[in-house]
């Protein structure tokens, strides 16, 4: 447990995204397999808040899970023809099993919607069968090149929804709630403001008609896609045959949609709130909400300090919270400030003989709210009611850390309508959010790409940017409907 | 949604597990992938519910989740002498990625003592970090020529609990602790009794010192492996080198353990309670518990009876039930009482107007008490007061589970001590649970086997088979310290 040197982000962001990691003990790269890694617990216990979270959302929008195989048919994937040149690259192939050679080799899914819509087809009849809204928690494998913890993996661990409908307009308003619950859980749950809007042809899923995203600031400027609703159209139910009797009796294809988020999230997550001391994270996925630090010096002290420390930890469980009172001997209460403060957790408290004495404990949030009056940032709690107050710095602290990545975007967000400035933005590694009018077609799209290796991210839906005006293309000078996001991407 | 028969029992055991797994829509083969299934919503609920409860339970012993990878150098599955032996003819392997042959080729994980081992020894380096207690939730893949949906499919879903202990002694109480653990949960849970016991030599985890494992009986007499939980000694640790400084300064080997549950329970739990009618499920893993028929002829009649039915409903999911209101049009009330028989929801609730006239509602569970005087098998439920009594009946019924299975189990189960008459008893495709004098070696164990396709289950722990008494082998008539535990098994 030798502690870990965080490499300030000013010096160098990926180092540091890296260090924030290692010193939190979220994950490592495995290096014996090529690309992936390992989840270790502090970085599963998010992931696993994450996932409570969004399969409550799920099953009130009314899925149900369900488990596909592993593995699928080499031929599945080349049903679809978008969709076998988007993922084609990035197969691993089963050859052998059981001490043979297969005859028809499989793939580790690298998405499902070619073997799900398998057995739609098997399961789909009439339109009494429709909607099916399926999803699946999951793994699933593209072979990348370039891997960073979280963001990408060869493996990664994600859901992957999958629905049937019996009218573009339904499946269409599918893609839409789901692009709404990723956005509300990633404001809600993780305090980070988002942009709703639709992806280019171009950033488009291998085979969808339209793919909605979220996109979200980086502390670094760039842009994350944090979950993406595809509406498929008719592409897979035509590829597999889906059909389904509607209620003139004729045999129509169905409508479908997928959409996924993944433990990209919790690199999200890293790069939205922390910070030069290590993780920050908000009290909603924390897996640890309070660290008590007992601190004392004689023995008559230790037993007193301790069972209050207990009695203080057992009144915050009741109250749904968990808490970690780090008793360990021998570790100075220094050292163990700096660990939690590595691990993220949202609240430190103090407690010694002097503030038992005072009927009273000290508090450290992990980040103190602008603007507030703290010694050092500590605030005194008294024992008294603590339960309620410690709830309390918990919603301010939730509220504290949207606040603070909003104003970061939106200090770092600007409109630009010439195109010389507009490379100015993206000089060097830089990045920002863009709001820039684009002439709508693929071939501007690539060479501002080229030029400025910043994308498109998506076009907001109202009221996610700026209000829409008609203008001219920053690169093309062409006609333009709205503004556009643009910014370098994760 | 045809109506799906179901092969009696009495008939065809093996097609009866198919059809009930079919009539619930549990899951059902895959076909396109060799040997694999696909696990369908209401199959997968009950898994769900076996998931949230055995994780209360590891995270209550101290145990974390973690994630590690999918894939497996295949030198490492090598490295233990007797797991290569055990595991190599079972491995899909994966020989190209990313459209490149690979160096070295990995294997899709049959379970996770390598890679984790390999883990642990970055992890562990002091007396300190031990014990180090971790469970992955996660997909395997054993390559079986001979599969059955949920006992024995290529891939399976399951948790694999794997940790590392200072001491062998510690190492050995974590293997009884998580022993008990499926004990409980099956017995809670499941209503499903088994016999603790020890395996033998031949029937031991390929690298393991010592194989605990419960043992519960099918209605066929058969027995079912539900549950394992291993010493492995030294042996992973010497082959991936996973040592700790002890406190004296010295550097030894940890001592590991691993355990596991998977999917094969939902099997065992569909083969130790359902019927002819279709699925029988315990209250504490029932995706729904009751489900409430509204029954009428005319529209006043309709209003009426479906507010009462969803007011009741509510009442219902105040206290934490998960209640089905059925108010499909177009199916007639009988052809709803066989689908949700057919599914093996605990309780159906019938309510129609005269019911409602007398401010009641009827109630029919799954499965009637024996000995109860319910006309048809129904019983009047008081409107007034019906949540505590629901789940009066739920736990009442959870209870009749259980005592039937045990008595089911205790009516099939026999001391021999003639091989003629142990010889009969496997007769055809008979089993039964037999308890054996056994002369302790393998060559016996196998003469057995082959005689009778019987199997040495486990050796008993004290309690949980007749008193230790000495003995003659029921085989070769030499001598035997206590009975074991025979029958033919899945």
């Amino acid at each position: 447990m030798a502690e870990q040197r965080i490499t300030p982000r000013s010096e160098d962001y990926a180092q540091w995204y890296q260090d924030v990691i290692t010193a939190a003990e979220l994950a490592e790269p495995a290096q014996v397999v090529k690309g992936c890694m390992v989840i270790r617990p502090h970085g599963f216990a998010i992931w696993e808040k994450m996932q409570a979270d969004l399969d409550r959302r799920f099953k009130e929008t009314g899925h149900q899970n369900a488990s596909f195989p592993l593995l699928i048919p080499m031929s599945f994937i080349q049903k679809e023809a978008e969709h076998v040149e988007g993922f084609a690259p990035e197969l691993a192939v089963v050859t052998h099993a059981g001490g043979k050679e297969l005859e028809e080799p499989y793939v580790i899914r690298p998405t499902s919607e070619t073997i799900i819509g398998h057995f739609f087809s098997r399961w789909i009849d009439s339109w009494r069968d429709l909607p099916l809204l399926i999803n699946q928690w999951g793994n699933v494998m593209r072979w990348e090149l370039r891997t960073r913890m979280f963001l990408r993996t060869g493996e990664f661990l994600w859901q992957e929804g999958h629905t049937a409908h019996a009218s573009h307009e339904e499946a269409r308003e599918e893609v839409a709630r789901m692009h709404d619950v990723y956005a509300d859980f990633s404001r809600e749950m993780m305090s980070m403001p988002v942009v709703k809007g639709v992806k280019t042809a171009t950033e488009r899923f291998a085979g969808a008609l339209e793919t909605r995203t979220i996109e979200a600031m980086m502390q670094d400027g760039k842009a994350l896609q944090a979950g993406t609703s595809h509406d498929l159209g008719q592409n897979f139910g035509k590829a597999f045959d889906v059909t389904f009797q509607n209620d003139r009796g004729e045999r129509e294809f169905v409508w479908q949609t997928s959409w996924g988020m993944s433990t990209r999230q919790v690199g999200a997550l890293i790069m939205t709130h922390s910070d030069d001391q290590g993780l920050v994270l908000p009290p909603r996925l924390a897996p640890i909400h309070v660290a008590i630090v007992p601190i004392y010096r004689k023995d008559e002290e230790k037993v007193a300090v301790l069972e209050a420390a207990g009695r203080l930890a057992q009144e915050l469980r009741d109250d749904g919270l968990t808490v970690k009172v780090d008793d360990r001997e021998g570790i100075k209460p220094g050292a163990k400030y700096y660990e939690w403060e590595r691990k993220g957790v949202p609240l430190r408290i103090e407690l010694g003989p002097r503030d038992l004495a005072e009927g009273a404990a000290v508090g450290k949030r992990r980040i103190a709210p602008e603007n507030a009056e703290m010694k050092g940032g500590k605030e005194k709690l008294p024992l008294e009611g603590l339960g309620v107050r410690v709830g309390a710095v918990l919603d301010e602290f939730q509220e504290t850390l949207f606040a603070r990545a909003l104003a970061f975007r939106e200090a770092n967000t600007l409109q630009v309508d010439d195109w010389d400035a507009f490379q100015a933005v993206f000089t060097g590694q830089e990045s920002r959010f863009v709001w820039a009018h684009w002439d709508g077609t693929a071939e501007t799209e690539k060479a501002i790409k080229d030029a400025t290796k910043a994308t498109i991210r998506c076009i907001p839906l109202p009221g996610e940017g700026p209000e829409a005006e008609p203008g001219q293309c920053v690169k093309t000078g062409q006609p333009s409907a709205q503004r556009v996001l643009f910014a370098r991407n994760y």
